[in-house]
């Protein structure tokens, strides 16, 4: 199904909600399968909204961009999981949309979330709702502290989550986010999780409910933003396969169909317990544009267009994937990426945002080998003869 | 160097000439590089001018539209070999050009390009310029029959060739294209080689003159056209490498900067000659997507920037890619992609055309693997589920 259903003899046009990196990445993909993109974004000059005339820089927020891209666009998915479900069951009542709003519903709300998983006897850590700062007293007396206060929505990156080590830090963690000027947020609680890794799996699922499950990755964060991450993660066969098998259950469980990244925790006993699914592509899976058969990207496209699934595995023994963090503010273009580039075998991947700062996702890095070893080597080489 | 020199706070911008599957493979390298992209081509709705909003679709023969390229574009190169040099050096007036309209001159029409070869020592077939249908019939005197009758321009998947099997097809020969009353060409001529296989070798080479040669590939044509590319070519070691010693020197002889696919003939007797040189990438190279540690078209970018070039090196043992030829006029689109996509370990790339005709490039799939017969194998099952 590659031409359009609504404009006659033109290709299939995918449409995104957002278009950052993630969205790009995905219109490459589109793209290379002969389709056309549609994406709506706040503001002109995103990194997707550079490779298409269909482009929406009004954002979704407003009516008649609304419109345009929904008129423009067959079949639409989105980068960006905070997007008001109410607008996109709009978009549902004329277009496919997947991921589904009623996904959406079990996944934007990390509680929701949470209970969505627990309900479908998936491992997670204790969790309740916090909707009194009585209740986030009364979670660290039971569970112990230290505890996570998180925002129910819009965390990313660190953002929306705070570690109330003691109880007098209860007051301060739940004021922070139920009364910020700016977004006050509903919280909740967990139980503070110390893990020997962190592992994620990118799962694809299609229309018919066909499933390709990613390899089991190790992520490894710095500052609460993804540094690092390593396929296949260096655990046993049997812990990748089971956090496979998890991933898999919180995907169906959310009855999702796109692409998937779940993300898990390995604790000091082996235990795996299911941490957070993202409804969309996920940093996770950028290792698999070069690291295996089948992108995420790809993928994506392919289950929201109830295509079949490509493979998932790895090409070669391991790849390694190096986020590119903002270091400083300023310009989002490198003072020189000539001393990278004479690292012959890394693969450079630059957003092209405009502007950086502390810590953003400004590209990454990717390098194929024999070992996860290996490859980590070249990265932190490569890494090092790049200039901001 | 990735910010725009003329116009400040924009990032780098490479305009390319063209907009067909080569400018949009270009243009995808680009884009991941965090560049953007300017198109001129004439037609709307190029499969790279849909990529890019910078787009000129009046073509580089409307003085307005190639302007206003010139005055978007940072750095100009080409995907189509036959444009008028004149207009290449009006833009290289203002803007850095790769490939120069030096090496333009020395390449474009074949039969400069073949005596340019022939007097850097390059081996080549024994050929002669026809401006005369008695040159013809001396050619063949001199060389025997069968000879190939080509014209000096314009010439591409066997359009502007004949072979020309006795004397008395001559003339018939000469006539076709010299006096062609939509297209008269000059023609030269140039003996027939009875190869073993047909070779080609990419280079990448930067404006510093550092150079990447990727593996010696075997060519399998069919109706003239390209059908199958398998890399590595199976060949002695020591062939391969002469093939690639022919193809560097023939780059250097034209002074190339930017991306060449260089094709040659295996004779009986081992020799190997050159065939010709395509100053901007090539069908031949299309598999170093998912074969190689850098595709050709990033090393196209990379090249034309005079950035460090990356590893041509071939990832896995072998990869093989099989070009998807029209088979039938009508639309660009595949009735179904389902049955192909059921087998998960081959790229799919489609590239966008509106309108399909019998044996025009509509895409290619590629299949990366263990040894060349398997990887073929996958693509020949994989294409029979193909339907157009």
């Amino acid at each position: 199904m590659l031409l359009s259903l609504y404009n006659a003899d033109e290709p299939l046009t995918i449409g995104i909600l957002g278009g950052g990196q993630l969205a790009k990445m995905t219109a490459q993909a589109a793209y290379r399968m002969g389709l056309r993109v549609a994406i709506i974004e706040h503001g002109a000059n995103s990194p997707a909204g550079a490779m298409t005339k269909i482009d929406f820089p009004e954002g979704w927020n407003s009516p008649e961009a609304l419109e345009q891209f929904i008129e423009a666009s067959d079949i639409v998915t989105l980068e960006n999981e905070f997007i008001d479900v109410a607008i996109l069951e709009r978009i549902a009542e004329r277009r496919p949309v997947f991921p589904t709003p009623e996904t959406m519903r079990l996944a934007q709300d990390k509680l929701i979330q949470k209970t969505t998983m627990a309900n479908a006897g998936i491992p997670v850590p204790r969790f309740a709702r916090i909707d009194t700062v009585e209740q986030g007293y009364e979670f660290g007396a039971t569970h112990n502290y230290p505890f996570v206060m998180k925002t129910r929505t819009h965390g990313y990156d660190g953002y929306g989550n705070m570690t109330v080590k003691r109880d007098n830090n209860v007051l301060v963690a739940f004021k922070k986010f139920t009364s910020d000027p700016d977004a006050p947020r509903e919280v909740m609680a967990e139980e503070f999780i110390t893990f020997r890794k962190e592992l994620a799996v990118i799962v694809a699922r299609n229309r018919r409910g066909e499933v390709v499950l990613y390899p089991c990755v190790e992520t490894v964060q710095e500052n609460h933003i993804c540094r690092w991450v390593l396929a296949p993660a260096l655990i046993e066969a049997r812990l990748q396969k089971k956090a496979q098998e998890i991933a898999l259950a919180a995907v169906e469980a959310v009855k999702g169909v796109g692409i998937f990244g779940v993300e898990m925790f390995l604790t000091e006993n082996d235990e795996i317990l299911f941490n957070e699914i993202a409804p969309r592509p996920h940093n996770s899976g950028h290792y698999s544009i070069e690291g295996c058969y089948t992108s995420q990207f790809e993928n994506h496209i392919r289950a929201v267009c109830n295509l079949p699934l490509g493979s998932g595995e790895l090409i070669t023994s391991a790849t390694v994937m190096l986020n590119l963090l903002g270091v400083r503010p300023g310009s989002g273009v490198p003072d020189t990426i000539v001393g990278l580039l004479q690292n012959p075998r890394v693969s450079l991947h630059l957003y092209g945002k405009k502007d950086s700062r502390m810590g953003r996702k400004m590209g990454h890095l990717t390098a194929i080998g024999n070992s996860v070893e290996d490859a980590q080597e070249r990265l932190i080489k490569a890494e090092q003869d790049l200039v901001w």
